[in-house]
């Protein structure tokens, strides 16, 4: 074919870890800059740094305390008063507990199921690709699939909990700061985000390729096995991500419906205000679900869409030339995304300075356009050493050539349509164009119209992403297949590091502002928080549409992959047994959603009933000489969250499992093309509209234009409806619509690594009958 | 094969036009049971019929003048101090002249397009489906779909028409009637309801018979030309239905959000208040959506059921063999369904009798048990005479043997699968049940837990009639292919008589309150209406749930004619051609649904104004001593709808025939299987939703337990948030949920008369690429 590449394979495997080792030391480097804010009163000499800029409270010894003293609650040491655990740590460290459990199950389940496809036999076989050769047995594949399923999993639980540490870490820093200005807060919640996204981004790299180089030991040119071995990884990501994005998910909107509930709409004191006895349980939640959660998800994505391209390429002739660069090429992606994303950072924090509060939203935005466009660069050059000219791939039985050039387009494609969705996102849920600012004019109406039509904004946001998506897809396959498809679903999440440190950047000031509310600090740092939380809920929300477009294009690609692999090489939608599998499919978001949304409701009504009890029956609460029991609510979250993240979860684990067994791998096809179809949809509507009543809700409450002040202010009626939409919008937005794209893509990866039993043991019914 | 049938084709040429005459004749004779209610004070030597029983105002004669006059200015007549028609009779004169533009613009472009297929030459063609022998010019096909179409859309009006018209005719009679007892106001209205279904059974069939042998004039024995040419008129039924239900859904639920929202909310004054501007308007819109676009939209499945049970069916052993009984198989199962139906009716009106209110809701879901099990039974006779023993279905170039049990039990698992689909709809709408109970009880914490536990509710009620469909589809396609799936939809239509009589009673009863209510008439009166409206409630819902089950299986059944008649064979999913469809294709119904939903917000906010204007600047408004201004918000929901109706309409309408001439059948298909997976799923959960919301609201307002008075009473707190989600759920329920299954429908029979078109001229795009 076309000759080999210009990187040699040693080339490769020093540049991937020394690329992952410099987005290690960089997220250490940040997290010793964000470091430099000293939370403790006493700094050398007693005397804390001299601050330059105005603002009252800067060298107020006991304000630091305080934010220190919540800070420490959110995070975890028990509150003074209190000798329970209650914050975020220890609930994660709960969480884990159980998700452990289950984890070691599963990872049995993994090794009997896979090992019975050849019945536990340990001699080697016939490669299925070419029958005169002799390839690793499946207890092999069995053996290696749990253990890459372990390490995805841990490598998830750890990504997750150390964003949550770093965020907690930083959110009373990002309130200190802001006294000395919206800039100085600025870069120290971005810097924490960043460290999030670079540790996460370097140690999914790093695992990756230490597991693949590690297996290679055993495997040998065995390639086709060594890469089914390693989707393994994608499954222990994921399903973590699952207990993490749901569990999480429920835990803060239990308690931030809960507090809204009682606080904002029925006793008329702010958000976060101390007195209100669910305001710790909902800093947690943001820390526990919007960090934790989606730092595992997407690490989850990105093991994923490697892993699909692994599997793939390793039938390539990459992979029977075993040619090393060239199928390592969706590591060298990510190698080069993360040099590319740490010198995007340097703009925010380095290059540039954000001064007032309108520049931060174009700040974030720079992020995501000077990131893509440096990445174009980054894909064409490691397209050109890392790729012979040309190369073949098998589709179903048929060989296709593609070009290098082809290839590099395939990886665009999918990077820009990140880009596009990102865009529009944003204008579906930025309060700074016409679709929130009509929602926000409804409001005139009642929350009635309100959610009319916040509901029709997120069902008309679907439209461009959608074509974003199909775009790709239909580039990306027609030059390369299904690997085109998994290396665009790469090129989407390529720069995942800068993608983080946006989207962590957004909890991390949310828990700054209720940091700044609950130490008494001025109206004016307070101010300051919000514009940056503000900020923080749109770029929540491209974070979020980036994480649903890549997982839709990363489910096709692990469903071709697993079609693949089953064996079967035809899925007709007009036979009985696949139809009937893709309308199901199409059922289960709905069937997922329903779950997970009445567990926040469920909840939520528990925590309304709770903080009610609390302010009708602790005397001095609303005068504020009383501390409310924050721990009951806490409480209330934990365990809540902790029960009601088994249903849901066990629907989307056993789905393909039961499918797969007892329909076999027609069906199940249909079942995984029908969740995405229609999981992707919902999932885009329900995180805009809850963006988009979120901010529409900000937009009254700012009243920065002649119309946002016709309809407030604060405690107006168009104030209210608003606040009724935004509650509603919460588990839309933070719980269902985030969720929903793990569930199509954890049930892609599942039958993925089960394919072979599918294909020997699967189909019972069928067969019975 | 298996022989002749038991039933001679002369029987069969009998047997249709008698059962659909019968059909015609019961439903004059319930007409002139109504019409025995006398709405005018002067009967025979000035004295009103002599009443039996309690009452105040029985003998009033202003009462008797007040609800005519009510009547008139609903149904037609102008209001006495107005001179401009407003009424619903006007609505729809106007409505159906836009369209008539369109159908005409419609029915050209259908000539031109299947004209062209062979340039239109007027020379006959080899068959496709036998070279040797010569079949119709495509030229023909074109000027009778042209012609079948015209019919179709023809018909579909009437039956929409005709169904306000008895509606109108029946609202002020059932109002009257309550006066006397519950039981005689139940009995008008039933009866009313089936005059509509009855007129529209008989008449869909009729003029389907009537057509298939005027063209058999022309066409002889090329039955596939014969029946193709058919298919135009499921397509001119379905788009009248689609401007119907849309048009008429958001006049309906302008005015009821509008006239909700004021009235309800802010000024505190009852539903259907006199004193309400928006009154007429909300009543008038009952009518036209709730019954003409109904009746267009049920009479759309049944013609589109039918013409695609017929054109699969003639390429079946039937048409190739021209045994008239059998491939008139579709014909007889209607035919007798009129008379099963007709028993079944009896059922309700002679045999036993509604004396309480709470003997309402049974005596309607017998009505359901009742049909199915008899027509059960005459499913059996027409398979046993109707059917030879075993015959032969070509299924996508393969051939299929059936026997007449198989396909019996196709027909029968749809018709099952309905009255499944209707007790699990029931299920999550009626009050009687925990699933609203626990929607109503989430109220006690506002509008926001009410509108999440609402959304969760309408997503969870999806997963059992999925998978009824899920089994009716398995069951019908294993057994006899496409034309089992048809036939299946079929069985489900079956008992439409029926349906539509439940379903039509719901909006009579629901004006004969608002009737009560504006004439003054006594609370006693009112409750015994507002039961019938309750039972009416949640019996809509179940029609819906039926309406939408079918149009699942219908477009289903059409898709596979198309796939047959565009001359693919197969439809694979792992093509990129394919896929950006399909995923397309899951994004259409949100689209759609944001259009009308919008429409209805926007819509409702001007009538809120116009409704706030008059209650501000009328004196004595508010008194009752001057009349409000209702021409103004009859003529902003006319305005609105007129408008409004075109956007929606032409997405469903254009959709396939862009992809099908830029990006050709695979496309298309792709498109239609993925509208149909999504389509049905939001369908369901948007009617079930709205309904659970209203019967939530119901539900505290009635009061009937313990646990509903700890939530009411109307004014409470809990009563608020329920208003707030009843509205909400008005444009799901009403709008965008109801005319989802159009959608799918629609796009389904387009493609299916447009197939020749696309097979020849389609796939510009990747032609040119």
């Amino acid at each position: 074919m076309g000759g080999a590449t210009l990187l040699s394979d040693l080339g490769t495997e020093i540049v991937i870890p020394i690329c992952a080792l410099i987005g290690i030391a960089f997220a250490v480097l940040q997290w010793l800059l964000v470091s430099k804010v000293k939370l403790s009163t006493a700094s050398k000499n007693g005397i804390t740094d001299p601050l330059v800029e105005e603002e009252d409270g800067v060298a107020d010894h006991s304000v630091v305390r305080k934010c220190a003293d919540i800070q420490a609650a959110i995070s975890e040491v028990p509150i003074r008063e209190k000798s329970n655990d209650t914050g975020a740590t220890s609930f994660l460290v709960t969480e884990y507990q159980y998700v452990g459990i289950f984890m070691i199950a599963f990872a049995i389940l993994i090794f009997l199921f896979l090992g019975s496809v050849e019945g536990f036999s340990t001699e080697s076989q016939p490669c299925t690709y070419d029958k005169t050769k002799l390839c690793k047995p499946a207890l092999a594949t069995a053996i290696f699939s749990t253990i890459s399923f372990l390490l995805g999993a841990i490598t998830s639980v750890v990504s997750g909990f150390l964003g949550m540490k770093i965020a907690t870490y930083a959110n009373a820093r990002t309130t200190l700061e802001a006294r000395k200005g919206v800039g100085k807060a600025f870069i120290v919640a971005f810097r924490s985000g960043a460290v999030m996204g670079f540790l996460l981004a370097a140690n999914g790299l790093l695992v990756l390729y230490i597991a693949i180089n590690l297996f290679k030991l055993y495997y040998g040119d065995d390639w086709q096995g060594l890469f089914e071995s390693i989707t393994g990884y994608g499954l222990g990501g994921s399903s973590m991500a699952l207990f993490g994005r749901v569990g999480g998910g429920i835990y803060t909107k239990a308690a931030d419906v809960g507090a809204d509930l009682v606080g904002k709409v029925e006793q008329n004191i702010p958000e976060d205000d101390p007195r209100n006895p669910a305001v710790i349980a909902d800093n947690v939640g943001d820390n526990v679900g919007d960090i934790a959660g989606m730092g595992s998800d997407l690490f989850g994505s990105y093991a994923e869409s490697s892993c699909a391209a692994l599997v793939v390429a390793s039938i390539s002739s990459f992979g029977i030339n075993h040619d090393l660069t060239a199928i390592l090429y969706p590591l060298l992606i990510s190698s080069i995304g993360i040099l590319v994303c740490l010198l995007t950072t340097l703009f925010a924090t380095d290059f540039f300075e954000v001064k007032v509060v309108k520049e931060i939203e174009p700040a974030l935005k720079k992020q995501l356009i000077i990131s893509t466009i440096l990445m174009t660069v980054g894909i064409a050059i490691v397209s050109w050493i890392g790729l012979p000219s040309s190369f073949t791939i098998y589709n179903f039985g048929e060989q296709k050539v593609v070009k290098s050039w082809q290839l590099f387009l395939c990886v665009a494609v999918g990077l820009w349509a990140g880009l596009i969705i990102g865009f529009v996102t944003e204008y579906y849920t930025s309060n700074a164009y016409s679709p929130v600012q009509d929602v926000a004019d409804s409001c005139r109406t009642g929350a009635a119209t309100n959610v009319i039509f916040g509901l029709a904004l997120g069902y008309k946001s679907v439209i461009i992403p959608i074509f974003a998506i199909t775009i790709s897809i239909f580039v990306s396959f027609s030059f390369a297949a299904m690997y085109g498809i998994a290396v665009a679903a790469l090129g989407m999440l390529s720069t995942i590091a800068t993608g983080l440190a946006i989207d962590a950047y957004g909890p991390i000031s949310d828990n700054a502002g209720g940091i700044a509310e609950m130490a008494g600090m001025s109206h004016s740092i307070r101010e300051r928080t919000d514009a940056l939380d503000a900020a923080g809920n749109t770029t929540a929300a491209i974070g979020k549409g980036f994480a649903i477009g890549s997982a839709a294009l990363v489910s096709l690609a692990l469903f071709g992959a697993f079609v693949s692999r089953a064996g079967i090489s035809t899925v007709e939608v007009l036979t009985p047994k696949v139809f009937i599998g893709l309308i199901v499919g199409a059922m289960l978001p709905y069937w997922f959603s329903a779950m997970t949304m009445k567990s926040v409701g469920s909840a939520a009504l528990k925590m309304v009933e709770e903080v009610r009890r609390q302010f009708n029956t602790i005397p001095g609460i609303m005068e504020g000489t009383t501390k409310p029991d924050y721990a009951t609510c806490v409480k209330i979250s934990t365990d809540a969250s902790l029960k009601e993240m088994i249903p849901p979860g066990a629907l989307v684990m056993l789905t393909p499992l039961i499918v797969g067994i007892f329909f076999g791998i027609e069906t199940l096809s249909g079942v995984l093309a029908g969740a995405l179809v229609s999981g992707v949809q919902i999932a885009i509507s329900a995180s805009n509209t809850g963006g988009a009543w979120d901010n529409a809700k900000k937009y009254i409450e700012a009243g920065a234009s002649e119309h946002a002040r016709t309809l407030g202010p604060k405690g107006s009626d168009a104030h209210k409806a608003a606040v009724i939409g935004d509650t509603v919008g919460d588990p839309l937005k933070d719980t269902s619509g985030p969720s929903l794209n793990i569930l199509i893509k954890l049930m892609a990866v599942e039958s993925l690594v089960f394919a072979p039993f599918f294909a020997v043991h699967g189909g019972l019914l069928f067969k019975i009958f």
